[in-house]
């Protein structure tokens, strides 16, 4: 017997769109974006991978993403569990700011450290920033809520959520969908296939394709890396974003 | 200090505007019931009643009202728990029957019985009409699923919920939104203000508006009948519907 887990990464966002830095701010999907959820939904249906209980972070990007996709896989009615352990990497006081502007007045090496390096986050915001979430209500009962993060930090505090509410689903034989985000997931598959810290700048997650793991009793993955449902789209997908980074 | 409770009844379905018996059939919202749910989430967010947990049945309709309500008032982030019980009222043998040729087939006084009585059920579905949920895996758990119901039976299948697990979340001092359905929320009404069994038959609840009680220690509204955020649409859609009975 194997535990069955789905990750989905959000589709656009309307500050994907307009090449904004977002990390914690709550901007909901574009059009395409919630396109991205609903064929998503139908990818788990076509195969018949059928979640029993969905894990989201406390973003809209992807809880409606969550919502979109089960739809679409006619699973609407299942359990819900939502954390900000599986919120977006937060992006300190880069968020709401142009990216290609940061990069002009940073320099690219500072931009990538910022975007790629596993323990080097960006400096943090001011409570009083416009895009800070000091006074978000859905963030009152968390303590020490950060205020910018790398991916090293993202893994450490996603990590006791996996352990404490996910395993247990899992162990309970439920097929577990997480909807999540680029780094959120990211950490989790470091995590899942051991990945080292210099290789997982290199990873990156297609938005909107479910990435379907088999984990064994140890919960790791029988197939290393995961199976995405569509693994044509996702490798346009991981090509496309790779391909950036070169320009 | 006093609970805070907020009743949504889902908005037009597919089938509403059909005109079919839909009772358990999971139907999809219609644009124009998308729309409902949106606006009720406004008001919410403008009267600054925001929940801080969120319940639905198991049914497609109710659960969009939720999420597009809660998108709009920015609290898609909370909670969530569902349960069949706060499902529709399972319309046994007319689900997916239109409601004109039954009138017709049945006559006004069986008819209007079968839809406003409030202990005399409907004929029960046979397990495999092409309506029935006998084979639905949502209710695999649920032993003894309905297969009709009158509102008596809804009442005493909701109550068990009501004081399990919405009371308690009362009781803890949040604020609570029930999204579901004509029959579960007529019920739960009926219990809350202490309407009889003969006068319940006369209350109809109207779709998108939502219904806001404040109820003292003993669970007992501080304004019989609650307050509807928008009072004048309400009193409009409760007269139509009371027009609608007449002709």
């Amino acid at each position: 017997m194997t535990y069955k887990l789905v990750l989905l990464r959000h589709g656009q966002s309307e500050w994907n769109e307009k090449n904004l830095f977002t990390g914690w701010v709550d901007v909901p999907l574009t059009a395409k974006g919630m396109e991205e959820a609903s064929r998503g939904g139908q990818m788990l249906k076509d195969r018949e991978i059928l979640p029993d209980v969905v894990h989201t972070s406390l973003q809209r990007r992807a809880i409606n993403t969550a919502n979109l996709a089960l739809d679409s896989a006619d699973r609407l009615w299942i359990p819900v569990k939502r954390s900000w352990r599986l919120n977006e990497r937060h992006y300190g006081a880069l968020q709401g700011k142009d990216k290609s502007q940061i990069r002009e007045q940073y320099g690219e090496e500072q931009f990538m450290q910022w975007r790629r390096s596993y323990d080097v986050p960006p400096p943090a915001i001011d409570d009083d920033d416009d895009f800070s979430q000091a006074h978000d209500p859905r963030y009152a009962d968390v303590k020490n809520a950060p205020r910018t993060e790398c991916l090293k930090d993202v893994l450490e505090r996603m990590l006791p959520y996996w352990e404490s509410d996910v395993k247990p689903d899992l162990e309970a034989g439920k097929t577990v969908l997480i909807a999540a985000h680029g780094n959120s997931l990211r950490a989790l598959v470091k995590n899942l296939d051991g990945i080292s810290d210099d290789e997982i700048s290199g990873l990156n997650i297609p938005t909107g394709i479910p990435l379907y793991y088999e984990l064994d009793e140890n919960f790791k993955p029988v197939t290393a890396g995961g199976e995405y449902l569509d693994p044509e789209a996702a490798k346009i997908a991981i090509a496309a974003v790779a391909n950036q980074g070169k320009k």
